[in-house]
């Protein structure tokens, strides 16, 4: 069974405050659609904690840059109203552009600091496109609880920043990144990559798994700790974005040793589809390899 | 009969929640305390509107620029707490500024176009601040209905803005300006005054009446009807900031004649206390100065 996707904000937001107004906690999952296992993971989690789920689908535009993805961003409507539906979700929000950026607008949300390193140094005003656009669904779900994945770590932590920040009484969950079996972070542009790129991206997940190895062997030392990804990921012959340690609050470099917990990113590109992971050395424990393939 | 002001945002929250549970309709009135005759009629025009009135006081630090006057802002919390219990109010929030602003907070909402000119030339980074604390506060009452003073006719448009982008379900309404009957704009900076200033400052509202009266007998032209204001404002030696006739929408400079409406805008500084003032050309009909005293 699929159902027919909302598109305007009044209904919305209505059909949220008659499950508020029946004592129903809402949950909502924001996704830009092309929806894989690991956003039916949010969907699971946010319906195990609330009554009422609300999932959007909406490639937002204002978090693309003028040489990004935007136009070519993969788009499967269909097939994600019936993963959504099966996944548990109450109602799918999938509003045009105009819905969300009348015309005429002009109000930006802007997260300093924690949007200044890693994928924020590369693409110039993504965040504020992120952070503006859950704002604006945060004021119309009016969610108990929003659940993001942890693949993009760092918007998680802009975005846990902006809702305490501006009051909204929602809680932020990070869920656990989801991949393949063979280790690759699922991710909607997995789709872009050739058989051979997606033998290569393998590397990403397996660089970290070394790393976490590493650490969980005694390496405190953040350069060596991110040299081991950048190696694995060279030797794949992939173009490294970056590999950073950072601290896993202020998302600030680790300059020295890491103490207790550091968060490893990585970020590459295969032409110009990039993709991203990453590991919380001292926190994710499991290796990321469920199956070791050699 | 006074009432004790709520410092923490859990209890207004919980008590907006309560009222909207009951059915009832939630005002709102953000201050920064000081408060005169303008502010209890917004008051009163949301307790007409509504059915639970929360007023804040809240002298908001971020709306402030370096050179400003922040420290010396008047206070003067048990006045504004026996005002607002006369008014009608039901509950007062007069937060610190660590309520507001915890340590650590990043999040600004900014409004492009409508705050680049008038005071936003003039203040910078000031609309940040406003729009900030305004999208925090909104958050945490969750008003139906918010009312503003037209003295600040910019920060009205730039919150109206916000709100609308932002998706928050809310009224903004503008309430008339309140004068003194002399034409005085009334101003919690007013008290700032010497008696000599407070009578040279009539030339506010006595130019902007003039230009009202010429605009009302056919003049069209944005410099003629701008000319006469500063007239009266140099006549009475004050510093001019600026005289400006703009839209009333989008706030931009009119440039040759105006055609329905323009807002006509003054700002000047005695000293380092800066006065504003503003007549909506075509729409505002009565005179400003109730009774001449020539």
């Amino acid at each position: 069974m699929a159902f027919h996707p909302v598109s305007d904000v009044a209904s919305v937001r209505e059909a949220c405050e008659r499950a508020r107004f029946k004592g129903q906690r809402v949950g909502f999952v924001p996704t830009m659609g092309a929806l894989h296992a690991g956003h039916l993971a949010l969907v699971v989690e946010a319906r195990r904690r609330s009554g009422f789920v609300v999932a959007s689908i909406f490639v937002n535009p204002t978090q693309f840059g003028p040489g990004e993805d935007f136009a070519r961003y993969p788009r499967d409507l269909d097939g994600d109203l019936r993963m959504l539906a099966s996944a548990g979700a109450d109602m799918v929000f999938a509003p045009d552009a105009l819905e969300i950026y009348p015309p005429g607008e002009k109000t930006r949300v802007h997260v300093s600091s924690l949007t200044a390193g890693l994928e924020g140094a590369l693409r110039p005003g993504h965040f504020d496109g992120v952070t503006t656009v859950v704002a604006k669904f945060f004021a119309i779900v009016g969610p108990c609880v929003a659940v993001f994945g942890r693949k993009d770590y760092q918007q998680l932590a802009v975005v846990r920043r902006m809702a305490r920040d501006l009051m909204f009484p929602v809680d932020i969950i990070g869920h656990a990144i989801v991949r393949d079996p063979d280790g690759l972070a699922m991710s909607s542009r997995n789709r872009y990559l050739s058989p051979d790129e997606r033998r290569r991206a393998l590397s990403l997940s397996r660089g970290l798994d070394s790393a976490l190895g590493l650490f969980e062997r005694g390496e405190r030392d953040a350069r060596a700790l991110e040299r081991v990804v950048i190696e694995s990921i060279v030797a794949a012959h992939v173009d490294v974005d970056y590999v950073k340690a950072t601290d896993t609050e202020s998302l600030s470099p680790i300059l020295g040793s890491v103490s207790t917990t550091a968060l490893l990113s990585v970020a590459c590109r295969f032409g110009s589809t990039r993709l991203i992971d990453n590991v919380v050395l001292g926190e994710d424990r499991a290796p990321l390899v469920a199956a070791r393939e050699t």
